[in-house]
């Protein structure tokens, strides 16, 4: 690969892109991600107006959602009020009274499908050290069927509302009480606990509700009932940490945006039909590519044709270190999403050719602490042909939960983006 | 080795040696522990008079005691009020009046000195499958002086006040309201996060507190200061399992006590002059030998000299196939207890060489889900020359906490088991 010096570019040649990730790097790594608040979508995050839903992955038409994507975008309509039902609400997409939007655009990622609506109860992060806040939806639990994995009928109404009006009122008093929770340290921790923090988060859920219950005893007596119901729901969802997983990479990821000359990956997405990447040195831009087969263990009766896609954007934790990145910290997950130890060593010890650095909080105890490899270099993919190993839930065509799994993000985004670069004179 | 069938002896000969530790084997790894109850050591713990104390290891004379085990013993009549100070203690001990007693012969285990004194609060685990019960004192906190370090001044005293008048009568509230905590299923998860249930317990404590905060959430409109000290005391008390993991070990190691024939062994423990083994087929005769040396990494500012013995009884774990036998399970030691990954893994499949079988519930991620080596025969001990790796705390001649290490047991008491076997042509 050559980088060709232009006159008049500010940053140029291997030296300058070398500095530019450095610095990438030096941001994710040193951000601090603190759980400040839960409120709802349209009281919190910037430019939400009460009509706007936002979806996973690098936008599309409307025409192009599908399946479990699809049926998500119309569900959060009716779950919103802004349809009666899922005809209404597609009719009102056509007409542009409801309003799509990406999740990255807004700050957000999303879950799978990804779908946002304003009375939504998001998680609040913000780093402490960039200054920048990040947003997830609250993890719906623990049950197969639920809007994140495109299903939408009476019973994921319900939970979403109890979510709206229970759930998510009450950790945000217990988060306001403590004055927020830090989760850098909680997900160090839980990496030394069997975590990857994308498909296996049981250490970071037990770790992140231990910090909330001084909150929730100070709290028992005034709304006992309340309080029982949330640390019931917190203890059924094992892997409730995984938005604020994702949260804290999203504010990781962001404060490493925007440094021209940088071919450091800021974000990678799903919508049911692309695989998309965004680079730190070029803007709001997708790179896009066709959506990578997967590999995993499927439960009990369903096989490899149920496998549908629905979007994603958990993979905001691969590009910040973790995830498939941090596979061999996390062994316990060979049961769950089929893969051997010495595979998930090899995938661990394979994205170290790809990323800028080790990261000097996350470490691996498998590997004598060696920091998890952190901050995909688009470059090092092309020059290696090492794409990104992605831990990732899986879902049915039809929507609903049916395995997990890993997936190589596809090669033809970080060419698209490296030659972007060049042309940029970057 | 050769084992001599004797006419008129009901078990002889491999085919029954081999029967009777599969037996051994069958009920410590089927027993079921749960945490029923915490009550002061006089009330619950059959014949444990007013004026008793019990102390880690094989029983000795009073002469024999120094150090920080001889300190602890002290302590303890003090704190019991059986009298004003050390030196009156030292006298009633000499005239009988205050009579000592071993952990063991009381279904109790002993961390470290392992004093028990009858107003203690301790540990009630039934093992509902063999219908016995143990009892472990509750874990003094995370300080480095405490009684069980063989450490006895205000602050030592304070808390183990504390203990009696808060933190235990508060936690027996919580578990009888819960009506138990199952311990198993808590020890199996927390081989799958990176604990080997010895020196490292992070992962159960918080999953052990996880279990009781409903309750505690009940009880917090009634008595907010206590539960709120509770809570604090476990949140601060990374290894507060450790007492539990003992308790429970004991359970199982004592349900698989008293088969004839068998070269089980069923404790291991430690005074300050002697190592000592139990086996299950030998009634209640302990098998002595020296104290091994002890490789390990210290706090800053000790070195190797400072190290001394105050006895111990927590390798009731490995005996019980966790602790070194796990450590293949729980590689974020290394850093604490200064071993290698490649050590680690070397130390938990050597113990498979000697042990009857793989536990069918505890399970090793790494080794892919191997069951630990579990139930120590004696015999293949004896035939190998492999004798058990234990992890441990470090104590100073002096007392307190001054590190973490791994010692190997010693072959004599494994060959005096085995003679002793032979002898009674079992």
């Amino acid at each position: 690969m050559s980088v060709t010096s232009q006159p008049g570019t500010q940053a140029a040649g291997p030296a300058a892109r070398a500095a530019a990730n450095q610095e990438a790097f030096r941001r994710m790594t040193e951000a601090d991600p603190v759980l400040v608040d839960v409120q709802p979508a349209g009281r919190v995050i910037p430019g939400f107006e009460p009509n706007l839903i936002l979806t996973s992955g690098p936008p599309m038409e409307w025409d192009q959602y599908f399946g479990g994507q699809r049926t998500a975008i119309l569900g959060g309509a009716v779950f919103e009020g802004l349809a009666r039902d899922l005809e209404e609400a597609e009719a009102k997409i056509r007409r542009g009274e409801i309003r799509l939007g990406a999740c990255h655009d807004y700050g957000c990622v999303g879950s799978l499908t990804g779908v946002y609506t304003a009375s939504m109860p998001v998680l609040v992060v913000d780093n402490r050290t960039g200054g920048n806040r990040a947003f997830c939806t609250v993890y719906e639990g623990p049950q197969r069927q639920r809007l994140t994995y495109g299903v939408f009928n009476e019973g994921v109404l319900d939970n979403l509302r109890r979510i709206r009006d229970v759930y998510g009122p009450a950790l945000g008093e217990a988060v306001r009480r403590l004055g927020g929770v830090p989760l850098k340290p909680i997900m160090a921790r839980a990496l030394r606990m069997g975590d990857e923090l994308h498909t296996r988060n049981n250490a970071a859920t037990v770790l992140f509700t231990r910090e909330l219950v001084p909150a929730l005893l100070a709290m028992a007596a005034a709304q006992p009932d309340v309080v029982r119901e949330l640390y019931d729901f917190l203890y059924r969802s094992e892997i409730f940490f995984l938005h604020l997983s994702m949260a804290a990479s999203k504010a990781a990821a962001d404060s490493a945006h925007g440094i021209a000359g940088s071919s450091v990956v800021t974000a990678m997405a799903m919508n049911c039909r692309e695989f998309g990447i965004r680079v730190s040195g070029l803007g709001r831009q997708w790179f896009r590519g066709p959506l990578p087969p997967v590999k995993g263990k499927l439960f009990d009766g369903f096989t490899e044709d149920d496998i549908g896609y629905i979007g994603g954007e958990s993979l905001i934790a691969e590009t910040n270190g973790l995830g498939g990145f941090a596979q061999a910290a996390a062994f316990a997950l060979q049961s769950y999403n089929g893969g051997t130890v010495e595979a998930m060593i090899e995938n661990t010890l394979r994205m170290y050719q790809i990323t800028v650095g080790e990261h000097p909080d996350f470490r691996i105890p498998y590997l004598a602490y060696r920091g998890t490899p952190t901050a995909i270099d688009a470059e090092k993919v092309v020059a290696t042909g090492v794409t990104p190993v992605i831990d990732m839930g899986l879902a049915h065509r039809q929507g609903g939960q049916i395995g997990a799994g890993i997936m190589h993000a596809p090669l033809t985004c970080f060419e698209q983006a490296v030659a972007a670069l060049q042309a940029a004179g970057a």
